[in-house]
């Protein structure tokens, strides 16, 4: 793989790399509990929701269902675990269906949107994540992400950082992978991107987990491009204001 | 089906409905053949090229083969068949290769662009065609076309009017059938979406087929919605300037 080779599509990790999901769902969630009476630490809350994350994930591996669930399905089966007892243990269906929803209403960091505005007059840009569709899409309406198309896993049946995620997104925009750069926050998510062959773009998002952050601080690999954030990503790429 | 149960996304035919093909590749074609040396009648011939599509839809369903190629396969595919011979036998592979790629830049008709930025504010909007999804990437930026997101035929590996297409899109979508309504120029797309539990809206577009044009002059069953056109039915859902 060549670091020359002409990029013309950028896939974009979500959760994280453009949108803070942390603080978003904190600040959702504190004036809810207030109404109903739930008196929770949120901060503490959602950083164990997110932690049951990569255990489901493989967990899935090992079981293998088809068809896969989907993300909010495994939002939903891990919050569920988390309420068996504690503040939120009567919490309704409707109140459940609600914590699951948040997840669709957060805010992009305050780069991402101006950034994609920049990127999507020269490249193709689209999200590649472990949400499914309908979560990207409201996403993006909420954020206001200005994606030309959109990548969910549920659309491949398989989660990242498996290969079909990678190359069936490349297959769909007909590109060979050394024309797609993978844009994430996470090592571990362009270390897949670089094995199936994309270029890569780490941007480092230092308060995604809140100020205990102790994970994906630096590159930790001389990935295709490290920038500073989704503006300094569009100005490496030449898309000026 | 209630046709007053909430409609929540619209699908869009895009060839026709939202895109006139025929009087964009003419006009691409035309000064690209004067260039070129090739004297053609470039009516006729995008005529005769569009004409081969439904037949080489119906060859796929005889013989199914796995993966089905793309409209673009589909379209290069045609295209050999028609230049055995006549003015453009001579026809070099890029010649071809440019013929083909044509149909990834046309342009909508007028009230395409302003139809979906009021309507995207309220209804989740995207293609649903038998293009490949790199198509309508392309195409929606041509057009500049805001998709909340994209359905190409390769990511269901099948066509239009196949089930899987309409109800697999509503499922990424995570929607009932109901809440979908398919907006085309053609009634048998309608029908088809109807029989799989979507709301219709018909929009006639006369003159996509040229002067000549015999089908799809009117609506041929009481579909949903009946529009002029797509500012029309922005009007009929609410949906103002």
């Amino acid at each position: 793989m060549s670091p020359t080779a002409p990029v013309k599509v950028l896939l974009f990790d979500v959760f994280g790399t453009v949108v803070d999901w942390r603080s978003s769902l904190v600040t959702t969630f504190e004036p809810w509990g207030r109404r109903n009476g739930f008196s929770v630490d949120w901060s503490a809350f959602v950083d164990a929701w997110r932690a049951a994350y990569m255990p489901s994930l493989m967990e899935l591996r090992k079981t293998a269902p088809q068809p896969f669930p989907t993300l909010d399905q495994l939002h939903r089966q891990s919050l569920d675990r988390m309420l068996v007892d504690g503040p939120l243990a009567q919490a309704t269906t409707t109140d459940r269906e609600f914590l699951v929803k948040a997840w669709h209403q957060l805010n992009g960091w305050p780069d991402a949107r101006p950034a994609l505005q920049r990127l999507n007059k020269r490249f193709v840009v689209a999200p590649l994540s472990n949400a499914n569709t309908s979560l990207l899409v409201t996403l993006a309406k909420f954020a206001e992400l200005e994606w030309d198309c959109v990548f969910g896993a549920d659309m491949f049946q398989r989660y990242k950082p498996d290969r079909e995620l990678y190359l069936g997104a490349a297959r769909l925009l007909d590109v060979e992978p050394e024309q797609v750069m993978m844009v994430a926050a996470h090592n571990n998510d362009l270390r897949a991107a670089r094995a199936y062959g994309l270029q890569t773009c780490f941007i480092p998002r230092r308060r995604e987990f809140g100020p205990q952050q102790t994970v994906d601080l630096e590159a930790e690999e001389n990935w295709t491009i490290v920038a500073n954030d989704m503006l300094d990503l569009a100005d490496r790429l030449g898309c000026y204001g």
